[in-house]
């Protein structure tokens, strides 16, 4: 454990690096693998019934005695339910995104929870730090998966909100390397938060379909989309496509949503059904290039965080 | 002049800061001023005729003797005028952007000046290295003004662009203070580029009322819009309305062009109608609070700059 980062004394963790949890992603394998390489592994409920759950933290906990978290969307139904497994199960650490934090943060701080939320704004950031919550993560523009209507990138979110808040703020969006994990440090940044640089680690649940897709991603490959329903980030393909042919026929919001339906994430991203599928990925998967374990992927980001603070100490002008 | 950062060195200026070059808010007046701070003031030709922009390397160079530049965006009738002009008048730094370098740069390169081509992609910034520009500057999804298409933010397009070209690579786009110069540094950025902090700088052209709308803008109050013609990012307001009304009536490009129209971005930043007005600004804006004088923001720039490497020192793990 590092005493000297807030957020590693505040997990009880040796590296300021949160998995971020993805659904139909991060299961206990890539969890447990991530904390036991030092970093913070997180669950990613959203997809998961009670039972999936008890069972992915039960194998996550198999494989280290280390911290690790459940990020928990709070505008589902089993919210409580999840809650509850994880309080029987002895998980400490939540991470909820959507929903309301002043509705939840004081239960679950007094029942004995380390809460952190997800933000895509000051506004938002704000209200979880008067909500209680232990830290926030800042997700920019360019990460993966659902996001803000502000489109605020990385490099102007991670700033604003640590100029806001008293608490511990981890950058998310964009990160996947050691220089831009010092980059979010120097913008104010505690800790980062990786998401799709762990999709193609060996222990991820992703569709191997899904990772080739993912490894193969060009600039410009991965587009904000859906904004009407809720902003998602995605790689193109069939379905995006449909998306901008539906935009194009001047689609009504009940048309979109229809056209989105349900089941299409776990379609993409774990049966690997490219055409139908969502693909959810971040702009960042454009520099991934190889699959690798989780807990080398972890060293060599270390590797070149340090290497990075060496490189800047004689940049002083 | 700093001959460690190979930006200064190849600009003869102390600071790798290059202030960006505005059409209607960066004249003689900012210009003059950047450069005597130590970076290096760039006249945004853009908008000018040629007896304007005479009279405007003329004010520069009567407030310093150190190097500046021009911006020139390489699709307009008159750019051999105005490189004609350059030569005249001695300037030796020229910023392209838009139109294809393969077509310009080594020609200007024989007429002896230093090149630097402004990018919004990995595959633009290959081009340009190998069209022979000594450096690119590649521009982030959040800046203001004109845009790339693949909306690819500046934590991702920088060390993307940096892992891509041997040349140096300027970072733009979000850029607003020391931290955020850090970051780009951090990145694999050699030198930043910074325009909206200078929009509000005392000696901008920027219309009192520009600065303002400026200055109050919060998170969200910029879009990038009309991406059908040429992306560009605008602070919301009457005009942006009147675009989002179009899209919702489901305008034709040709409509969108017509609504455009001609003039907006003058009508707007130089003259101050902010309903007409075309008002080109980045997402950084919302961390603008203040009028400065160009010469304190730089050395502000540079003193935050110094101390977010300070505290990074203490921050490998």
């Amino acid at each position: 454990m590092n005493n000297s980062n807030p957020v590693c004394k505040l997990l009880g963790i040796k590296y300021p690096i949160i998995q971020g949890g993805m659904a139909w992603i991060s299961g206990g394998g890539l969890v447990g693998a991530v904390s036991a390489a030092g970093g913070l592994g997180v669950i990613g409920s959203g997809s998961m019934t009670a039972d999936l759950l008890r069972h992915h933290i039960r194998k996550a906990r198999s494989i280290t005695d280390r911290p690790f978290a459940v990020n928990v969307p709070m505008m589902y139904h089993r919210t409580e339910e999840t809650i509850n497994i994880m309080e029987e199960e002895g998980v400490k650490i939540i991470i909820t995104s959507a929903g309301n934090p002043a509705a939840f943060t004081s239960s679950l701080k007094e029942r004995g929870f380390i809460v952190m939320h997800v933000v895509s704004s000051v506004r938002q950031a704000i209200k979880a730090a008067q909500s209680g919550v232990d830290a926030v993560i800042a997700e920019g523009f360019e990460a993966g998966g659902h996001n803000g209507k502000q489109e605020t990138t990385t490099m102007v979110l991670v700033p604003a909100v640590a100029a806001a808040v008293d608490i511990p703020v981890i950058a998310a969006g964009g990160i996947a390397s050691g220089e831009a994990m010092a980059a979010a440090m120097a913008l104010g940044a505690k800790a980062v938060q990786i998401g799709s640089l762990f999709i193609a680690a060996d222990e991820s649940s992703a569709h191997e379909a899904f990772v080739d897709a993912v490894l193969a991603a060009d600039e410009g490959d991965t587009m904000l989309t859906l904004k009407e329903l809720s902003p998602v980030r995605l790689l193109k393909g069939q379905f995006y496509d449909q998306v901008q042919e539906a935009y194009k026929n001047h689609a009504t919001v009940e048309e979109l949503r229809e056209l989105l339906g349900r089941g299409r994430a776990r379609e993409g991203m774990l049966c690997g059904n490219l055409d139908k599928g969502e693909l959810e990925v971040g702009q960042v998967c454009m520099m991934m290039k190889k699959r690798m374990p989780a807990g080398e992927m972890i060293k060599e980001l270390i590797e070149q965080y340090n290497s990075t603070l060496d490189r800047m100490k004689g940049m002083g002008v």
